[in-house]
């Protein structure tokens, strides 16, 4: 009902590059298949499959393998050459900057951590960003874009985050203008929740549920990454397409309130979800309860993993104080329930280190404070990707645009 | 980024079906205009205009007709035959059933109301509705196709409405069940704000913003519509689709909680924002203070419009009232920025009519607390369609459909 999507198709040309693109992605889904294979899947004709395969075959992206899982053991089997390519994530957060490279498959190649950052030294942070990242690419031809995660909300088309404060340091800085000119290799930018949503949609369907995804699935796909760290933030993918707003602003769940009384927040309004159950905020909390020996000398993570290290020991405070956050964490679900019924909901970052007995108290709350039927239609996880994988996001985005667009990557002409 | 919208697309058909359906929404949202001016604003051959053009002109559903604007005079133009087509709107509210007949530019042929609705006769309200509409499209050949609007959480795939007090008597209902294949045209279901989004999407725009939206631009548009009545509802269409969710319940405002510890609702949560601005936390809040003599015996609609007069005549305390209410809305528009982020919310229904006052007492709320950059962005309004015609929403779902589509519904081999 009502979709436009469609209308933006207009060209022969267009056709053949979705078609391409959704060879690439049903192959990076479902590993090896035979021609035969894709064909049904897709609902292409065996001839515009040996077609396209063929195309990509010559640039280098597809290749020819044993044969596919199924009956016909004597099929040729092609998979998706995602060695041949690699990408570069780039991942900011207000004190930390981190850059990896990955293959096509999530495959982490290198990392490395820049130097922290303070308010001070951010110029200088872009400028080892550069030199990083140029450096990066110089030695390896296979690199063929870049992405990088930065934190909400981030005005796309402006090309800096907005006025809040744990980036203060960093919104003087204009990533585009900064960065998208800067490399032999194209830049594409995104807030650091729809990355790990990207990421989640590419990488962290457990194998046995892979399998059963069709193609279908995938434009079906309805998931919201709930990243909760420094910040809280949300990436939501609904059915296929990444929620964006007109600004890129959409899915700000950290600075929807809970409470229009409550705490206050830099962004202006009061009790945002943010000030409940981001790691600064359980940090206060420590401190408060008196939990934590020497807390208030930790950093923000620190002080976390120290409670839930307490709590997973059977401290009774600890453990309370994790379920009063897993109470606030539950709240968000039953906003990102109401506000995006996605039927996959994965929980990211470092307060997801909390495990069961935090989930436990949020999907409480869930269950409670939403209808029924959609409660019980959506699952909730905590995310099955490391924590230190969250650079992996910021490749996902140059990963996906890969997959989506690859005549920009390619000479398939 | 990551825009997966294409990968639907796959064969020649389907790209005639998508240019045609974009001459058809342009020819819709711009009237007259020349096959040259078609061809460059939707970036297709002239030859290519000509062609489908001409097979849209032998079904009836553009025409010939004198010049479009522009420097050429002498240039044929071309317009949508909007009166050749008709479609029925059915609007389902708790008490009251509307069914409408309109042409394709929203123009309203006819409207009948059933009679009220109680728990009781709602089997008996469904009959009604099969007969209205079987005896409308028997006498009017021109009818194409019939758009219902239901009260959310509509659970799209079931058919029926969730677990939510408002709609006790329709919940038994399987709409799917009960109409989808009752009539010879075909017949499309949606929750009622997502329709309201679609009419203004539709007819919405002010003349002299119609002027000057593109193509390109449609499908850019992020828009929502915020609907105050006896529920509180939400439709947003993000950058040209709506969003739906997993289940079809998404953009579920009314039931996001503006207190986690606040007034108890039927679906489970706290302080759901519904429970501070639909019409009948509003009648609860006139009756509690006795500022309308004689509210309690009135409807829920009878009293907001009573306090809304009050208001206008100056009387102090129903101002303050009006004020509280804007500022409920007010959170609520907080909640849509930064879930949504569009670049227009309208605010339509019953609640909307109390005007400037609460208008601006939920700007103010607004502005205060949502980032700068986003508030200064969004426009905010009241919708310019009247309130009586929210069954224009019911029929704006099947024009929607008829121009997405338009081989659904035209011979066009």
């Amino acid at each position: 009902m009502a979709d436009r999507t469609t209308s933006r198709v207009a060209s022969q040309a267009d056709v053949s590059e979705t078609n391409r693109s959704r060879i690439l992605t049903h192959l990076h889904r479902h590993g090896v298949c035979s021609r035969a294979q894709i064909a049904k899947a897709l609902g292409l004709t065996p001839a515009a499959v040996t077609k396209i395969t063929a195309r990509l075959i010559e640039a280098g992206v597809i290749r020819e393998t044993g044969a596919p899982g199924g009956r016909n053991r004597r099929a040729i089997g092609l998979e998706l050459a995602a060695d041949a390519f690699h990408v570069i994530g780039v991942k900011f957060a207000r004190s930390l900057v981190q850059v990896g490279v990955f293959d096509l498959n999530g495959t982490r190649l290198a990392l490395e951590t820049l130097p922290p950052v303070t308010d001070e030294t951010v110029p200088r942070t872009v400028g080892e960003v550069r030199r990083t990242v140029a450096g990066l690419i110089e030695r390896d031809p296979r690199i063929v874009a870049v992405g990088m995660a930065v934190p909400g909300p981030y005005l796309r088309e402006v090309g800096r985050t907005a006025l809040v404060s744990t980036m203060q340091g960093w919104r003087t800085v204009n990533f585009l203008d900064e960065f998208s000119g800067a490399f032999p290799a194209p830049v594409f930018i995104e807030q650091d929740a729809r990355a790990g949503a990207l990421a989640q949609t590419l990488f962290g369907a457990s194998p046995a549920v892979a399998t059963v995804t069709t193609a279908t699935a995938a434009d079906d796909t309805c998931l919201a990454y709930y990243l909760l760290g420094e910040g809280v933030g949300l990436g939501v993918v609904d059915h296929g397409r990444l929620v964006n707003g007109a600004q890129g602003t959409a899915t700000e769940v950290g600075h929807i309130s809970i409470d229009v009384n409550g705490r206050p927040c830099d962004c202006g309004n009061r009790g945002c979800l943010e000030r409940y159950c981001s790691t600064p905020a359980i940090h206060a909390m420590v401190d408060d309860a008196g939990i934590v020996e020497g807390s208030a000398a930790m950093s923000h993570a620190q002080a976390c993993r120290a409670l839930f290290a307490l709590a997973q020991e059977g401290d009774a405070r600890a453990r309370g104080l994790v379920r009063e956050v897993g109470h606030a964490v539950g709240y968000g679900l039953v906003i990102i329930a109401n506000a995006f019924n996605p039927s996959r909901i994965v929980i990211g970052d470092i307060v997801a280190e909390a495990g069961p007995l935090l989930l436990e108290a949020a999907r409480e709350v869930m269950d409670e404070r939403v209808i029924a039927e959609v409660t019980q239609a959506t699952e909730v996880t905590a995310s099955a990707l490391p924590t230190d994988a969250a650079v992996l996001g910021a490749g996902a985005i140059a990963i996906t645009r890969f997959l989506e667009r690859p005549s920009a990557f390619l000479d398939l002409t």
